[in-house]
């Protein structure tokens, strides 16, 4: 398997243009992949519409001289994604992601695919679903997938717009109270939360943190909860 | 149907004791309905465990001479639900709640036996299954539920520890921006979005909102997002 892979934890940082922060990481992945045009997922998208979602991801792509089309034009979704040359998968809802997957029965296909080798990317969300399961969203399960099983391309479970921040004032869980629940449940597994402004990235069969120097979290029943850098080796996690 | 409802937000204020907000609500509501022993749903509780769940919640209803006992010590959970005065579910993971109500087949049963007039009362998590789905849950989904239908002792859906607060420096969704995401995709749903120190009550076919002075806010795709308070008439949204 040579999965090449870009996992983004959030498009945007507040005060900042859509996908500005990791535009060259998005760039740097096209490039090395020798990636000329894109099949986008806009399937996470809940309130703007798809033909919205589509031109702004289309608009962001054309600056890099990348042709970016959207799956909710095709006319047959499965051949669209084995003739994609690569994929992207946008954020928004996860839930609204994963049913919309699976209606259109392409779940297990792009997980096929993408473990043969095609470019993957994806943020928020579309990040999300790369890992073994939706069990670590953050979002409101507006809608019941068929599963909440997502495409395992990456042998974990990822948190994307990781936090410690929490309202002083209010009285709920925090971040690490849910995901310290969810590794009670699934002792088996670990997660990597990653904060806004960094990326899982997998090439050349190495896994590393990119972005910003912002320290991912790692959760799992068996260790203390660790935090990672953009230096470290984080291979373990691919076993 | 004479459904004797009490839906509370939190069971906990920042900086009170457990339960100590709402204890004069559950005692009016007992007290009212003459009940002397409740059975006691700790499905929610991950980390704790449930038989420390259970001693905690016990402790609070001895105070007011009340017998609580859990359902996790029962042999038979539909004879108990049967034989059961009066229903109680803790807050904790909804996801949780509703995979363990399933599992041991009593979500139909406490249903059918609370639209028939046996009380119930829940908190957090415990009053979001008493709406229509778990589709408003603030809750991450660590676990796969059956479904995710609810009770439906009510028809519409729950939004507890509903708040308007969101941390400046981070780019993801709002509250708001979350419910509005369901009512798009669920357009003939409300949704109650209960602040915290608040509760629904149901009682001689009366909704009410009661506890503190915080307003609740009703999410609807045919109208404009309103606060309703104290006095106000919220049975429309029994219809």
């Amino acid at each position: 398997m040579n999965r090449k892979l870009l996992l983004i934890s959030n498009s945007t940082n507040k005060g900042e243009d859509y996908l500005a922060w990791c535009k060259y990481l998005i760039e740097e992945f096209l490039t090395k992949n020798k990636i000329k045009e894109v099949l986008f997922i806009p399937y996470a998208g809940v309130s703007m519409g798809y033909d919205n979602y589509e031109k702004k991801v289309k608009d962001v792509f054309s600056t890099m001289g990348v042709r970016l089309y959207s799956i909710h034009k095709e006319n047959d979704a499965k051949k669209a994604v084995n003739e994609a040359k690569c994929i992207a998968v946008g954020g928004g809802n996860t839930f609204h992601l994963v049913y919309e997957l699976y209606k259109n029965g392409i779940m297990n296909l792009i997980s096929q695919r993408c473990n043969q080798g095609l470019p993957y990317m994806g943020w928020s969300a579309g990040s999300n679903v790369a890992g073994l399961s939706l069990k670590t969203t953050n979002d409101m399960p507006i809608i019941e997938p068929e599963s909440f099983d997502t495409m395992g391309l990456v042998p974990f479970q990822i948190n994307p717009h990781y936090t410690d921040f929490f309202d002083p004032k209010h009285g709920g869980e925090t971040r690490d109270d849910r995901l310290n629940e969810f590794i009670i449940v699934n002792p088996s597994i670990y997660v990597a939360a990653i904060r806004e402004a960094t990326a899982l990235k997998l090439e050349d069969g190495n896994l590393s943190l990119v972005g910003r120097d912002n320290k991912m979290k790692v959760f799992h029943a068996n260790m203390e909860t660790k935090e990672y850098g953009l230096t470290d080796d984080i291979n373990f996690l691919m076993k």
